[in-house]
C-alpha cells in the first residue's frame, strides 16, 4: 500500500481526491439514519442510527486513554457476541459527565429498545424477540466534560428509528458520515467488495477524526459494515490486525481521545459456510480487502487533519524490531518542528535526525540513510554528496511527502502517516468550544 | 517555589518580568569574551568564549538524545575534573557532520589551546603549565547537518583570547548571555549570592534556548559559575538534583535536541575547606541557592518558548509515585490541544482530562480533582458545582495560568512549566532556516 511516488506525487491535486470513491452499495441486513437532534444549534445532522433487524456478529477495539467516555464504559457491559443497535452522537463526549453521563445512556437505551421492538412487532415478519438495552452499543464524540444532552436525543429516537432505511446508497452514506464528524471538513468513506464462487462480498466503512488523533485509537470514530458472516472472535483478531498499520499508524497531533472505537459488523447475510478459521483462504481474501478499506479511512483522517495542507509518509525500512521502527516512526512523524518545516516547504532534514535521535533507539550514524521523496540527504553520518536544495525545495512543495528512513539494522518496516503543522491547526484549537 | 498566585498573577506585567535581575557580579577566577564570527551574517556575537585561568572543577549534563552532537561526543574525551576553557558557536549544531565535524573541533582545540597557552606565557605569573586540547569543552547550537565553520572559528580565536576579561558586569553578562542565543528573543540570565562568614559565595548562570525544548535537557544550554570551590564529584551530584524539577521539568515543544548542554564550574577561589560532603550546611546553603538558580533560568526559557504569550504551570500533587506524577505532568503539558485552548484563552478542562488519562497511569475519576487557578473545575467524576465561566475566562486573560491536578492517590507532588501554543511558533518553525 505504499503510495507510488509517480502515480501518486506528480499530481498535486490527487490529495484532495484521496477521499474519492466508485462506488457505495447497500450492506444487506443494516438499516441506517441520520437527523438533527439539535445538539448543534445549526439544524446539521448529529445523531445517527444503525440497526440490525436480524443482529450482527461485531468486534470493537477502543481508546488506550485510561480516562475514558461514559458510552465506551457502557459498551463493555453489552451483549458480547449479536448487536442490535449503534446509536452515535456529536457535540458532546459524554467523557466526565459521570452518574448523569451513564444513566442517561440507560434512559436512552431503553427509549431505543422499545421504540425498535415496537417497529419490529408491526413489520411483516413480527418480532421474535424484544430488542434488549445490552445489545445496544453507544458512541459519543465531542467536547469533554459537558452535562450529556438526554432529553434532546430521547426525543428524537422516535424520528431516527422512523427513518431507518434499508438500502444504502452513495448519497445515504454520504448523509451518514456528515452525520459523525465533528472538526472534520469531510465526510469518510470507504468501499471494497470481492466475489467468493457467485456470491459478492461487500465491505463498507465510515469514520471520523481530525484532532486528537495518535496512535492507540484517538480521537477517532470508524463503523465497519460486511454482509459476509464471519464470526466474531475472527472478526477481533482481523480488527487487530488490520489496526496496527492503519488506524494505529497515524497521528495528527499526538493527543489522544478519551472516547474513540472502532467497530466492525457482520450482518451475517452472506454465508460462507462454518468453521472457516482464521487461515482460510476466503477469510484472507477478506483480511486483504479490510487492510485496504481500513488504510484508506485512516489515511482520508490524516488527509482531513485540522489545519492540514500536506500528507507525510514516514517509511521505517531495516529496523531491528517492530517495537523499534514504530517508536522511530512516530517520534518523526510526531515531531512539531519535523512538521512546521513541512509547512513552510523546507527541506530541513536536520529535524528528520532529531525526530530519529529523539525516540531514544540507539542508532549507528554511519549506517543511516535518509531520503526525502528519491533524494538521499543524509548517509555516512553526514550530508549526502547527492544533496540537491534546489531540487528537494521544489519535492517540498508537492502536497504528498515521504520520508524514508532506512536504519540499516535488520529486516522491519513500518510507515506511519501524518500531516503538516499549520497556523489553521492554532486557529481551529483556540477557537475550538465556540 | 510555587509561584504565588496573589503576587505573581495579579500583576499581568509580571510574566515579561521574569528575566529581570537586580545584580551580576564577578565570578573570581572566570574571563570571559565574546565577537562574531560571521556565522550569522549580521554581525551579531555568535562565538564566545570562558576561560578559567587556574582551571576549574565542574560538571556537566547533556542531551538523552540517541543522536548527538560532535561537540559533545568530543567532551565525552575531555579532562573528567579540571577544565580550562569552554568555546561555544552559535547558527551550526555541529550535528551529523561526520568526520569534517570531529576533525574541526580538534583543529579549533590546537588552536584555541597555543593561543591561551602563549597568553599566559606573557602574563606576569607566567605559564605552569600548557593548555592542553583535552581541558577544551565545547557547545554548540543551530541547525543541523550543514558543514561547520570550522575555518571562520579559527580565523577568530586570536580575537576571542584577546578579548577576555578577567571581570564582569550586568553589562557583561547580558553581552554574552545575548551571544549563545539562537531564536531567544532575550538574553537569560540569573545570579544568587549568600554567606559563609566573612566569605560571599557567588553563583552566576546563563542560558539559552527557546524552540526544541523538553524533558532531560532539550535545546538548551546552560553554563553556570561560582566561585566557592567544591569537588567536582558533589558538583555532579548537585547539579543532577536541582535539574530534576529545574531544567528537566520545562516543555516547550516536546522536541528534544540533538546538542544540549547545561553545566556548572567552579573556579576554586572562595575556600571553604576540604572535606566537605553532601549532607555539609554550606553545601546545603549552596545546593538551594542552585535550586533557584536553574529554576530561574528554567522559567526564563519557558516564558521565551517560541510564540509563547502565556505561562503555564501544571501541578500534579497528591500522586502515588514520583513517576506517575512527571507522567501525567508532562503529558498534560505536552498536549497542544491544552496549549491551544490556553492560547486561545479557553477554559477548556475537558482537554486536561484528556491529557491525564493520555499519560496511560490508573486514574481513579471520582477521586480527581482539578482546579484552574482557584477555581474547582472537576470533582466526583463530573463538572463541579464551583464551576463559572465568567470569571474562569477571566483567569484565562492572564499571563500565567495554573493548573493544579490533586490525584489523591499519594504524597508525591511534582510541578512542571510550559508555555502556550500560537501560530508565532508556526511561523517561527516554517521559516527557521532563512
Amino acid at each position: 500500500m505504499t503510495i507510488n511516488l509517480k502515480n501518486f506525487l506528480n499530481d498535486k491535486r490527487k490529495m484532495s481526491k484521496m477521499g474519492e470513491f466508485q462506488e457505495l452499495k447497500t450492506i444487506d441486513g443494516l438499516e441506517i439514519s441520520s437527523v438533527s437532534a439539535d445538539l448543534y444549534k445549526n439544524g446539521r445532522d448529529d445523531l445517527s442510527l444503525f440497526y440490525f433487524k436480524e443482529g450482527a456478529n461485531y468486534a470493537s477495539l477502543q481508546t488506550t486513554n485510561s480516562i475514558i467516555s461514559e458510552s465506551l464504559i457502557w459498551n463493555q457491559k453489552s451483549n458480547k457476541k449479536s448487536i442490535k443497535a449503534v446509536i452515535v452522537n456529536t457535540k458532546n463526549a459524554n467523557t466526565f459527565t459521570g452518574k448523569q453521563g451513564l444513566e442517561s445512556l440507560d434512559e436512552i437505551a431503553k427509549n431505543l429498545s422499545k421504540t425498535l421492538t415496537l417497529k419490529e412487532s408491526q413489520s411483516d415478519e413480527g418480532v421474535n424477540e424484544a430488542v434488549k438495552i445490552k445489545d445496544i452499543l453507544f458512541a459519543s464524540t465531542g467536547v469533554i466534560g459537558e452535562k450529556f444532552p438526554v432529553d434532546k436525543i430521547n426525543q428524537t429516537v422516535q424520528e431516527l428509528v422512523d427513518k431507518l432505511r434499508p438500502d444504502q446508497n452513495k448519497l445515504i452514506w454520504l448523509k451518514t458520515a456528515s452525520a459523525i464528524i465533528t472538526t472534520d471538513t469531510k465526510p469518510k468513506l470507504a468501499y471494497e467488495e470481492f466475489s467468493v464462487g457467485n456470491k459478492m462480498i461487500r465491505i463498507a466503512g465510515l469514520a471520523k477524526g481530525s484532532g486528537m488523533i495518535a496512535p492507540n485509537l484517538a480521537t477517532m470514530l470508524s463503523f465497519i459494515f460486511t454482509d459476509v458472516e464471519i464470526p466474531s472472535n475472527i472478526l477481533k483478531i482481523l480488527l487487530k490486525r488490520v489496526t496496527q498499520n492503519s488506524f494505529n499508524a497515524i497521528t495528527v497531533d499526538n493527543d489522544q481521545s478519551t472516547n474513540d472505537m472502532i467497530a466492525i459488523f457482520s450482518t451475517k447475510k452472506v454465508k460462507i459456510g462454518q468453521n472457516r478459521n482464521i487461515t482460510d483462504p476466503i477469510i484472507q481474501k477478506f483480511e486483504s480487502a479490510l487492510k485496504r478499506l481500513t488504510l484508506n479511512l485512516a489515511k482520508q483522517i490524516v488527509v482531513d487533519g485540522e489545519g492540514a495542507k500536506k500528507f507525510i509518509t514516514v517509511k521505517i525500512i531495516n529496523a531491528k524490531s517492530m517495537t523499534s521502527a514504530r517508536k522511530i516512526g512516530f517520534s518523526v512523524a510526531n515531531s512539531p518542528l519535523v512538521k512546521t518545516a513541512v509547512a513552510g516547504e523546507d527541506p530541513n532534514w536536520g529535524r528528520i535526525v532529531m525526530g530519529i535521535g529523539k525516540s531514544g533507539e540507539k542508532i549507528d550514524n554511519e549506517k543511516l540513510i535518509i531520503k526525502i521523496g528519491e533524494t538521499i540527504v543524509a548517509e555516512d553520518g553526514k550530508i549526502s554528496e547527492h544533496y540537491d536544495e534546489a531540487k528537494l525545495k521544489e519535492y517540498m512543495e508537492w502536497d504528498s511527502i515521504i520520508f524514508e528512513i532506512n536504519l540499516n539494522q535488520g529486516n522491519e518496516t513500518f510507515e506511519c502517516f501524518t500531516c503538516d503543522f499549520t497556523k489553521d491547526y492554532i486557529d481551529i484549537n483556540t477557537d475550538y468550544r465556540n
